[in-house]
């Protein structure tokens, strides 16, 4: 994916010939969408480039094609001993091989400040990313400024100053859709919801100790109608300022103690008729959740548990599995029930080790798991999650790049690219280009990027 | 360390009187040294703070100890909600554990840029650092520029751009010495100095696959009255360089490979009656290294395997523990044969791994090895060191900070200090402190900084 090398025309002899490239000409073939539209998740990103002097000619069906190829073609200019900037006579047809290719950023444990958010997007445009999952609250703190809600971030952000405006949205939606970027919220519900508690009354389980409210909460109260009122009218609000045509429902690691502590909870239980099968509570709230989404014409994403517990969901569903452990069974079992997938287990890159993790980003095959060729087209793309437990704004850029880059190259480049020591090359020089370009990505290895200055 | 809530004086009950204080009054007991001088390893950094209104008091025997005492005073302001800013009436004497506390940057491995270790100083002085052991080349690079041997950075520099000038280095020092922080600089031989042969003729002895040469070198070629000219010409040139009273001289992992296969290196063996021990060969070596370096009055550091291999040392030797398995039992060797030690074992910062690891780094109780009380004398501190395989300007300063922070704690405080819930917050603290002064400390845990801004 990265670096001008694999371009070379075979059989054309450099530098004996240079010739003047006067013109880039784009030509997009489609006449929608326009330029207000939004990348999605069936945009076409494949694009032709074609490097011949005196004029190069990039073409693509779609606008989110021809960026990737004007990225393709920048990647391709390199500069000389002498200072002048050079490009390798090229023909290039390339396209992704999964449509589905996130960054994970988490603004609730930490707060990010726009700026990383959208030095992140540039980065992520230079990587050929096309998704921001933007797991925008937790437990730790609501920064989403709701409009009909605002009490939300006011008591449940960790500050006045920690807090997403309107505007603030707006702008990283659009400074996203300039790079071909999707945005996807995230709003995990009913568990990891404690900031919401904070400016939402009623809106979480009382647990009890005993006979007694023990005054803390658990996940979101699902036998409340008044729960639903709530959600009805904030995934409303959410539905219009989020315009892709998906929204993360989360559904992840819901703890049931709460739940089975509350009296009112257990009589609920008994009227359903869900016995002490949780798991079926869990389900009957996320039935509710997902029929307001769909009722405002919006697909959803969700985490693997919301499959694994049996909830009914639509057909076109997308679950993320994220769950290290075997994942490649429950990409198996998520698939073969008809669901389209996103994978993001082997990528959780807030996890850190000494040395070169990146090879084991790189060398994962997302198709390798037991299932039909039907199946395995359900499979559409992978996410990379960087947490924010241990990441801020301070740590993120470098702990992101280039290990985020490995997964990068994995979803977009066929599957036969594999071999580590050309992607070392490919990847170090990359990442220079990042570093030229104002990303601080970290190094891969000992090395030195030519163009670093010495001194201030 | 760190924080003001331990230093409030019992009995007062803040803030039912708010009083003013105008002055802080810095008193210097020594009429020695004077401003020109340097920190040395038996500066007194003591020093005894009285806050009263309307003027606080700051004795300190040396200058050393005032900027110390200035470091904790600037820590004990804060702001109150209303942009006040506020000091509890107290009274502090206070002095280091430890008189060595050092901070080890390589700048072999990745170039670090003049800002990049300007920024560290800063940190360092905010943590009561106050050792900078520069591991200024190695095996990758030579990035000081000598002006004796300038063929040693033309040649074995990443470029030349990625050099140190002797500008550079009077800069570094001099910064290091208005913070009260020694520079110790580090140029190890006979091994890691693949970059030394670059620019020095036959430095390295020439290794060989049976009869012939190989073409690959190894250590500093021992047998050669060459060498010992060359060095003797270039620690003339180090010892005037760098004020500090020690020279820290290497001798780590010193592979005999190359040696044995050399014909002429065994030879010499043969001649010297050293059998096939190498370690003696190293030895012979490293003795006259010594001998030169002594003969400018420079003390010197080396780490454990010049020790270990049995060189003979002066008394005065100060020998780095670096070698995690079992550092108490050599700790309890050196000190045992008499000499200086000063640990760095758990302390490897660039070992990464996800979570708190700071718990660890704190933990540490130097003085937990076998020993006499005089043993116990012998350890004078130790050194964070964030070796630069994986570390360059991009991600130095989180990937350093607050980790070493924990450290350098561990070093000043008491050994009383143990409490990881209270140290969590004050280092919390701290670690916010070092965000406001330009310092991008990483996030210990999920949280914020209460001055932390929206948006850019």
């Amino acid at each position: 994916m990265f670096g001008h090398s694999r371009w070379r025309s075979p059989g054309r002899r450099w530098p004996f010939v240079r010739r003047e490239l006067s013109q880039l000409q784009v030509v997009i073939a489609a006449p929608e969408p326009g330029c207000d539209s939004y990348p999605r998740l069936a945009s076409s990103e494949a694009y032709h480039l074609t490097i011949t002097e005196p004029v190069a000619i990039l073409k693509a069906d779609e606008v989110w094609g021809a960026l990737r190829g004007l990225e393709t073609f920048s990647q391709l200019v390199h500069e000389d001993d002498y200072g002048s900037f050079l490009v390798n006579e090229s023909d290039i047809y390339d396209f992704p091989r999964f449509a589905h290719r996130g960054i994970l950023l988490d603004t609730s444990r930490h707060y990010l400040p726009l700026k990383s958010i959208l030095t992140n997007l540039d980065a992520m445009a230079f990587n050929k990313f096309n998704v921001l999952h933007w797991h925008i609250v937790d437990d730790q703190s609501f920064p989403y400024q709701s409009i009909y809600f605002p009490e939300l971030s006011n008591k449940g952000a960790y500050s006045y100053n920690h807090i997403y405006t309107p505007t603030d949205v707006r702008l990283v939606i659009e400074y996203a859709r300039l790079r071909g970027i999707r945005v996807i919220p995230e709003f995990d519900t009913p568990g990891h919801t404690q900031s919401w508690g904070k400016g939402q009354k009623d809106l979480l389980t009382p647990c009890y100790n005993g006979e007694q409210p023990s005054g803390s909460f658990g996940p979101v109260n699902p036998i409340l109608n008044s729960t639903y009122d709530f959600m009805t009218k904030f995934f409303k609000e959410i539905s219009s300022v989020f315009p892709d045509a998906y929204i993360h429902l989360g559904g992840d690691e819901v703890s049931f103690d709460c739940w089975k502590s509350n009296p009112d909870v257990k009589e609920f239980m008994k009227e359903q008729g869900f016995g002490i099968d949780y798991a079926k509570l869990e389900s009957y709230y996320i039935q509710k959740i997902l029929d307001i989404v769909s009722s405002y014409n919006k697909g959803y994403m969700v985490w693997q548990e919301v499959f694994d517990n049996k909830a009914q969901l639509k057909p076109d569903t997308v679950v993320e599995v994220w769950m290290a452990n075997n994942y490649a069974h429950e990409l198996s079992s998520v698939t073969k029930a008809g669901f389209t997938a996103i994978l993001a287990a082997p990528w959780y890159l807030d996890y850190i080790s000494y040395g070169q993790d990146w090879k084991k980003y790189y060398s994962v095959e997302p198709l390798n798991f037991p299932g039909s060729e039907k199946q395995k087209k359900l499979l559409i793309g992978g996410e990379a999650c960087l947490w924010g437990e241990f990441v801020d704004a301070t740590n993120l850029t470098p702990r992101l790049w280039p290990r985020a880059s490995a997964v990068g190259e994995r979803l977009w480049s066929s599957s036969n690219v594999t071999d580590l020591q050309d992607a070392y090359k490919r990847l170090s020089n990359h990442r220079c280009r990042m570093l030229r370009r104002g990303i601080a990505a970290e190094p891969l290895f000992v090395g030195y990027c030519a163009h670093e200055a010495r001194g201030w």
